[in-house]
């Protein structure tokens, strides 16, 4: 944020880090125009304030902030969770804040000023919430190139528990159920499939940032896993009841819900999915990619199942542009690997 | 398996289809040798029959090629849950079968002889098994490629009732519960990020083939379900009373299960898991893949998590090779991208 409101909005910036080196770092990265010595400090005589700190330290640190900032000074956090914090800073001049962006590389020298390009950034003004101030927060995010979107702190947060806290709960779940199910069966090579690894992909998410989110959303996440708790208990009476449609027409329902999602989520049209079956040498991933590269083809994601021996594999390509699946197939067919539309 | 048992046992293959086409087309492409108008008349004269169909139909097609085969003929299948089958073949020549391989090209044109190379195959001979049949079988399949495994049906239902059906299940679940809390949140711009696409790439499996699955192993799948409520409303109650300790201790036992899983899972050593910051552009993944392909690097799994907007994304890298995520480290840095290990 240092670094877009620098490059993008010719501002100068003061910051401050309870990590001195940190703070260094990003004077000497010319990141930070200033460091300060406190929070309130940093945010003297500023027009914006952006609090990035976990959600169980926002409340204390934007109080600080807000006794430190000018009367017109408007100022906002970037936390997971909004609740908390909006309850917390009763103020006219602040609007919670969450962009939906990041990066797995964290640090000052990682730093990049076109993080939020394009990325959703909710904002949660309250009815005591200044119009001049938001006004002036939201241009400065348009002009980060994020997309600002506002919505009341409850929403967001029952939202972000099902879909991301509530699926980092699931994969805790099932790798623990796993292995206490793999350690009965006295199997020392374990079954695990693709599906199994696509499913608890995020499982023991970093215990420092993610004890913090679920405990501040906690009743929130709590609501959610009851939802799924009466949806697991409704699967398992029609199972109980041997009731072969109700399990097809289940089935399709949840077929039919996964792609509007995957298609609302993205600006960029309806998602195609292609299923590659390639060798699984080095190299091959390289060659279908360089080829859909070379004809523009974007890859908008892509996930490649290898089989057990790592000697073959499936490659899953989603492709978002008007007709480039269809190219998309012909080009990979041409290389001699065969393609199915799942 | 007719195209392994060809090249690889030099075997004559007979076989038979409910579709005339597929049957055909296998004579054509020279999978098989001769074309049977019926399960009992492939089964004739055979040394062994394997039976693939869905696991439904598995009952009444064992049934049938025991009843056409010699009395010194071996007969197996392929399906994915093994109690009704091996309950419903009481015969001393059956040995029921589930190779842990497949790919998402279903039919005969994308029919492969390696296709079983380094898969476990799961066999649940019972005492009924006659020893010389089960030995000529496990010996075809090592010939095969394959790493034949004997279980008991139950362990095998329970186990896969956990590490593939419930997986699905859960996907489903959550992608029909996030389009519910999305539509009453009136979101247009749905906050789902890669965590929950991980979580539900498998939901709404194809419907013909998964119902059958679910009904096939329903007691088993229904005991792993409620295995899985009585954890969430453990993690529920946790979130309730506030343990903030407790909810990092469930946390960090969810971390240490899922490298153990996935450690046990590859046969080639410890699994080192790389994070790269990229743009995401066509060539992007090309440029890393080649990178490491040159040096001779493979790449076990990998997986793009895009950013909202598709303009950057983290790759995330798994090698098992011994120093080889060194390396990829030093090969990705060394091409200007940042790399993370989580």
């Amino acid at each position: 944020m240092a670094l877009a409101a620098r490059e993008r909005l010719g501002a100068a910036v003061a910051g401050f880090d309870a990590d001195p080196r940190a703070l260094e770092e990003a004077v000497t990265r010319g990141v930070l125009d200033a460091p300060a010595a406190s929070i309130g400090e940093a945010a003297h005589g500023c027009e914006a304030v952006f609090v990035a700190v976990p959600v169980g330290s926002l409340p204390g640190a934007v109080a600080a902030a807000l006794a430190g900032a000018p009367a017109d000074c408007v100022v906002t956090d970037v936390g997971s969770t909004k609740r908390a914090v909006v309850a917390a800073a009763d103020d006219e001049r602040f609007v919670g804040g969450h962009p939906l962006a990041g990066a797995e590389s964290a640090g000052v020298r990682y730093a990049r000023a076109d993080l939020f390009e394009g990325a959703t950034w909710y904002l949660t003004p309250t009815e005591r919430t200044s119009g001049i101030l938001y006004e002036r927060l939201h241009r400065m995010l348009h002009r980060f190139g994020a997309r600002p979107a506002a919505i009341d702190p409850q929403t967001h947060d029952m939202i972000l528990a099902t879909v991301s806290h509530l699926p980092h709960v699931l994969a805790n779940v099932l790798v623990t159920q796993a292995a206490r199910t793999l350690a009965a069966g006295g199997e020392r090579l374990p079954a695990t499939g693709p599906s199994f690894r696509d499913a608890t992909r995020v499982a023991g998410a970093p215990t420092r940032i993610w004890s913090d989110i679920y405990s501040s959303n906690a009743d929130a996440l709590g609501e959610a896993i009851g939802q799924t708790i009466a949806a697991l208990q409704e699967v398992a009476q029609t199972l109980a009841a041997g009731d072969r449609e109700a399990i097809a027409a289940w089935n399709d329902r949840a077929a039919a819900d996964r792609r509007r999602l995957l298609e609302a989520q993205l600006a960029g049209g309806p998602l195609s999915e292609l299923r590659v079956s390639v060798p699984n040498r080095p190299g091959v991933i390289a060659q279908l990619a360089l080829e859909l590269g070379r004809a523009g083809v974007n890859i908008a994601d892509l996930a490649l199942h290898p089989a057990p021996d790592m000697s073959e594999g499936v490659v899953a390509l989603w492709t978002t542009g008007e007709g480039d699946s269809e190219r998309a197939q012909a080009l990979i067919e041409a290389l001699g690997f065969p393609v199915t539309r799942p």
